[in-house]
């Protein structure tokens, strides 16, 4: 196997050299590190990332933690990857590495975060599917693993987060209604514990409240977060005596099947009912358009990667710019839907 | 910080036991396994796992390679969520995690798996994005990393592989709408180099030829994975002077944008146009419902797994059974596109 001492021979340069190129220091001239990767790459070399671990005690690996499972299947996947895109992007300017940590929905979150620090592969962890109360902020901080988590929680260690502004998007929405005529509107809550559900539905409660209206209890509707769930949860607006007028939701996963449902009832999208949801890849491609909220999850990647890097030593001066804590702002997209 | 030794004081159990509970050893009895990771849980129990690394050669983590990026975002990323699930329910049974490799489309997919298999913290890969040929496949060969590819390629190192049926896919399709009278057939094919789009053309055209038929080069339309994509070969479809009567595309992550797309231009799917394509969260809640190839993702990456593990000697007792290489059949779902 060919290790550091014969890439330096081949390359006729010194160890110390190659050494700082294959670990991405930043005094290595680009040209140089780009012939020792080639060379690295063409001869087959391998070092023994355990061993190294243990020296340096670094893995160069970022690991980015996520649901999966067949409840919520669907559920942000288009969404995550377009983040993940964004991370990938300033992890490679150090040359780091992500990894998705995949818990299955079967699993407890805390339990499969515990053996992930076990296994002690990844420098630094983003967080997401935050809960309402989450323990897996005070498991990362006690073993000392910087992390950020994408969404706020009732927990807080102090770390840093960015989560999306639900509650501007609630409030444009509900205040769009409003605008329109609306007195009776409805929001559709993913299942589970996620925080962000809180957040949307109580500055919806709040606004309406507000504006002298109030937020029927037999308008919330809970659903899963999928197409199935979407057109579930149609069947039941459409079936209740007293329909909202209007609907917003919070989820971007659930809105092709929530369409397909309400036409089937005869409750026409956008003639019968207003809708306000969020951008999704299918969004501009229903009729009639959806009027939603965007962002772009490559920027979001990015935020979360560099205020994740600003907090570790070995890369704090390069982001000491970094916002510790973001609401990160969404902007509204006019559709034809509500 | 909590060691085997104290975890072992604790449970007032040998650390023999305690070890092997902790590495998922078939002879420890369940319930004190249970009690061993309970306890290992609540009294924050840390192995050094680059030390375990390094002592067993094994980490006892299985890496799932697969591509993101913003020209392939969107791409069968419901798609992966559904087949990690498979995946994870396996290896489960055997204290065995799923980590996704993730490969930005900005980087060479070879150059990306060489500096994996250098950080060496995973037991065994399951590759995807599988190309018409394929270094990867030489590169995890010559490091005796086992790996399974989801995909056949004209490269062949004889490693375990699974593909979907996309032949058997393309003949049914191509035959259904012969029968319907199409004799004007088009195919849309993704971009890029990845096999199945080879598979999937060349079957077309041999169909159609056995039935007397031709594939027009002028009916081959190669599109974007995505929604945006979908439309914009919609557009270029509308606009041929001498249009297709039918299309079958391969991929499912461009439909809904290709409904759109057809119907702003006049071209009514169902009516003016057939189509045939994949499954997907959306497909049944277009209008009209789409006619496409559905398949068990979970089952498939049970499979994956299994056959994985059947090539890793610690495991290969328990899948003896497991085929080495499958062709997945995918059902066909009437609806009324085509």
């Amino acid at each position: 196997m060919t290790g550091i001492r014969q890439l330096a021979e081949h390359l006729q340069i010194s160890i110390g050299t190659v050494s700082r190129a294959l670990n991405g220091k930043a005094d290595v001239n680009p040209e140089t590190r780009r012939r020792v990767l080639e060379a690295a790459a063409a001869l087959g070399y391998v070092p023994n990332q355990s061993g190294r671990s243990l020296r340096k005690g670094t893995t160069g690996v970022i690991g980015f933690m996520m649901q999966t499972g067949p409840e919520i299947t669907g559920q942000g996947d288009t969404f995550f990857m377009s983040v993940f895109d964004g991370v990938q992007s300033v992890l490679a300017r150090h040359s780091l590495d992500l990894v998705a940590l995949l818990c299955s929905s079967e699993e407890d979150p805390d339990a499969y975060l515990q053996r992930t620090v076990a296994r002690g592969f990844a420098d630094a962890i983003i967080l997401s599917a935050t809960r309402r109360r989450d323990e897996r902020f005070a498991l990362l901080h006690r073993h000392k693993i910087p992390f950020i988590s994408l969404g706020r929680s009732l927990t807080d260690v102090g770390q840093p987060w960015i989560d999306l502004d639900f509650e501007g998007m609630a409030q444009t929405a509900i205040e769009r209604l409003i605008s329109a005529g609306h007195k009776e509107i409805g929001v559709i809550w993913p299942m589970g514990d996620l925080n962000l559900g809180y957040l949307f539905v109580d500055r919806c409660r709040a606004v309406l409240e507000q504006h002298g209206l109030s937020l029927d209890e037999s308008h919330i509707f809970r659903a899963r977060p999928s197409e199935a769930g979407g057109y579930t949860v149609a069947e039941e607006i459409a079936s209740r005596p007293k329909r909202p007028t209007a609907v917003v939701l919070v989820n971007e996963t659930l809105v092709t099947g929530l369409y397909k449902g309400l036409e089937e009832k005869g409750v026409k999208p956008g003639r019968d009912i207003a809708i306000i949801g969020r951008y999704s890849p299918q969004s501009q491609f229903l009729s009639p358009a959806l009027t939603c909220f965007n962002l772009s999850l490559r920027d979001l990647g990015i935020a979360l990667a560099e205020t994740l890097l600003s907090t570790m030593p070995s890369y704090t001066d390069h982001y000491a710019e970094a916002a510790h804590r973001q609401v990160w702002p969404m902007t509204l997209v006019e559709g034809s839907s509500g």
